[in-house]
């Protein structure tokens, strides 16, 4: 992990410890993030949600919604004969003012995960829509395509299989499938009328962003909520990320930010010594011996990043049961470790904190399989190629530098398939993204908060009087979507009223237009 | 054909004809529009150009440009294992100023149909270039994938095999091809802050507009001339184009509409007698024995509509040689029959101002395929699905209902592939277009004839400031983008100016911006 040259794996972002929360480490302790031999690339982040929680009962029962089916062509934009596939939606309507009064329609663009535990973990709509009146549906909510239920060729073993299968799982392809899906929707329902604003956070963010771009048409608005869309060729620096992580640290204290910092030498040191590995192995509580240094590394790497992101203000299960501004707890514990402790012993008791905030975690696994086919690393194999680096100076990490021709090499070993890393921006737009959007594009929110590392990859400024970027200095991952709490503090309670207040102007927008066009019949 | 419950074939617009002025009909006579059995749909009308005239060297030393290859993938929406395939593009850099002084680049939308034969038809675009210091692009000029050069799969026997081979034959492809294209040679002449402006006729018309909807990061304005993209599902009715058709004709003679309306009942009380389609045969001059009425029928629609297409007020041989007001001349010939000739006689006269008006023809041949796998006749059985009827009382043609289904059917038969009759309007927009486009369009010119029976299916209306429809009255098929010539009417001389202005405008405002951005650093 560029300590010795070796290269440290992308943080799995979110998605990968969704898992530990839901089994909570007792017999069966948290997975991790592996590496048996570290790969010369970094693949981009994971975000929240890939392995994402099943759904509790009891959270299931927090909304109400019914499951629909819809069948989808697999390929939209060719004619190839393809097996087509039943796209999973939630549906709610029971606040729905009808066709007539023009009720809206609040589409969630899915992420990478099962679209029922994005749904109850995007609180926001459930609880705006009724004073909007509105209808609620997340197609195969959060994950969309080969995620969660909705899978072609019948089974994930077979979506799965090769690149030949899994060729259809891309952002263009999801987009359509909900201009399809919404578009059918409507028809069935008279509802023409009725203006569709799109929510999305995180990869879902992105597709909100880019739908509402591509299909203005059939759209009023969106929020994208931590909507990273620029952190793609060298349009942001490609140590934003894991520079944004560090300074979460840093902001909480400079010697927890020294020793993580110091750490990974410790590790390697450690790691050389004759049974050095069964030694970090036991001051890891790692159930198994540990394979190689690296994986250890990747673990606590995971961990780092993974707080950023859910560096919420109050107590959240999202990834992991953690306390309200977990990074404090974590670089308490660093910090104020018994007279003494070693610097791995301090690594440990901080990253306690994410890994086993209930306690009840006797040891941990790691991941067998951090690389294989699953979806979201083949949509960084292919579109989703986000350039990474870890700077030498200002990062906590080991210091990393992207190199492209590693992460093609990589990704023909594992999906022969070659990305296309110059696609997305062609299709979607990312250069001088400021003159692009205030040209063609309109009624978008841009939320993040600045503790998220995705922060850095999104829009940060008012773009237009229709454009807006709302930022907030102690937000993390997309918090403005999450259900309300009653620890919310303030400056989340006016971020969410300002969008509200803009959604409402969109939806009045139309309103008025429709009016006037009824009226004088344009 | 409508009247003993036989449908009309679609007219085969402008396409099928092309050939024919470059055979002038000695020896080799005239093809046809033929149909052995008259199925019972209607595919959407043919554009020009499909089987466009191979280019004389004359023509061909009229415009200088070099012609390149670019590396394109089949399927830009999937990453399914795909062969590539080689676009062909015609460049000329010989005026533009280039990349410092920001020398805009105008890129042609290719139509169905060979791109040097388009080229040489699109005279506006390479004179105009010039005072712009414009680069010139023809990306597989008007053709697009699977037409002319850049055919996948090796050959165009290979590629229109099967529908998996013509499968990626879509306008979405065509308009990710240009994206792709413009951005890999932007980058590699250092262009990046060069402004593309997109120019298109008929179907390439459409292409230009739906790209400028769908990349307006990469552009900054469409010319989309003749561009019926309101021509799908109940947009428009689906009697407007024979309507139109129908009033060329009214317009220049009301007993030239009657003659032609009466004589199809006439051609089918004929074909009715013993030896009926022999006398048939004798009176058209076909070289071979007519094998039903429905082929006759199909001939003469075809010329009609063709006729009204290239109305143009000055001699012209876009797709035949022909007078000035062609329509004009063949009423002329119907009306002015000798006393005592018969309906049929009088059609025959008029129609071969059409199909033999350099004389030289001595008979005529009917073209053997017509609903063949071709490129144009799988757009329409995929995407193009454009519902075109004949209404009893205000066209001269044979009365018909559109029927979805008939339609459907004979597609699944010809090619084995369901159209999507509603994709277009759901990717690119259509219903409450004015809407739509005042609120994300901007910087397009819908530009129009209203001789042109695929204006009905058009913009001809302002929409907003920067999206302008103009219309001239005595306009046929996408006439401004002819090259001038010195019998071009005054309207056609103002239309242009105006287009040069308002394309003027779009880069102005974009350098504008450009410089206050470099400027104020914004």
């Amino acid at each position: 992990m560029g300590i010795d040259g070796q290269k440290p794996l992308l943080p799995l972002l979110l998605l990968v410890i969704a898992t530990v929360a839901v089994f909570p480490a007792s017999s069966r302790s948290p997975p991790s993030q592996p590496a048996a031999t570290l790969p010369s690339f970094r693949r981009a982040p994971l975000f929240p949600g890939k392995r994402s929680h099943p759904i509790k009962v009891q959270q299931r029962q927090q909304y109400n919604y019914q499951t629909r089916y819809f069948l989808q062509d697999l390929d939209h934009f060719s004619f190839a004969d393809l097996p087509k596939f039943r796209q999973r939606y939630l549906i709610n309507t029971e606040h729905w003012i009808g066709p007539e009064r023009r009720g809206p329609i609040f589409l969630y663009c899915g992420n990478e995960g099962d679209i029922e535990w994005f749904a109850v973990n995007t609180g926001f709509v459930w609880e705006i829509a009724p004073r909007f009146g509105a209808m609620i549906l997340f197609p195969e909510v959060p994950r969309h395509r080969y995620y969660g239920e909705s899978m072609p060729y019948g089974s994930q073993e077979e979506a799965y299989k090769n690149a030949t299968t899994l060729a259809y799982l891309t952002a263009e392809q999801a987009v359509a499938d909900y201009a399809v899906l919404i578009t059918d929707l409507k028809r069935n329902l008279s509802a023409e009328n009725c203006p569709v604003v799109l929510f999305g956070g995180s990869y879902g963010g992105m597709l909100a962003a880019w739908m509402r771009l591509k299909y203005p048409h059939l759209t009023v608005g969106a929020l994208a909520s931590s909507a990273p869309i620029l952190q793609f060729e060298n349009i942001v620096p490609p140590d934003t990320f894991y520079n944004i992580v560090s300074n979460d640290f840093k902001r909480e204290s400079t010697s927890c930010f020294d020793t993580i910092k110091k750490s990974w030498g410790e590790v390697e040191a450690e790691g050389r010594k004759d049974n050095g590995l069964s030694l970090l192995t036991k001051t890891f509580h790692f159930c198994r011996e540990l394979k190689s240094t690296g994986d250890l590394i990747d673990w606590l790497e995971s961990a780092y990043s993974y707080l950023a992101m859910v560096d919420y203000p109050y107590p959240s299960s999202f990834m992991m049961p953690l306390p309200g501004h977990p990074i404090r707890e974590v670089c308490r514990k660093i910090d104020d470790s018994p007279e003494g402790s070693s610097v791995l012993e301090r690594i440990f008791a901080g990253v306690s904190i994410y890994y086993n905030y209930t306690g009840t975690a006797s040891c941990f696994e790691l991941d067998d399989d951090p690389h294989g086919l699953d979806g979201w690393n083949w949509q960084a194999c292919t579109e989703m190629v986000m350039p990474m680096s870890s700077d030498k100076e200002t990062s906590m990490f080991p210091p990393y530098d992207f190199h492209y021709s590693d992460y093609e090499q990589d990704c023909w070993r594992t999906f022969s398939v070659l990305p296309r890393p110059r696609w997305v921006t062609t299709e979607f737009g990312g250069h001088d993204i400021r003159t692009a959007l205030r040209t063609f594009g309109s009624n978008m929110i841009f939320s993040n908060g600045l503790l998220d590392p995705w922060s850095g990859g999104s829009v940060l400024q008012n773009v237009s009087d229709t454009i807006t970027a709302l930022v907030t200095e102690e937000g993390a991952h997309h918090i403005d979507l999450r259900p309300s709490t009653p620890g919310d503090p303030d400056w989340l309670i006016q971020q969410r009223a300002t969008e509200i207040k803009l959604i409402r102007g969109w939806i009045d927008d139309y309103s008025r237009a429709k009016h006037q066009k009824s009226t004088f019949n344009m």
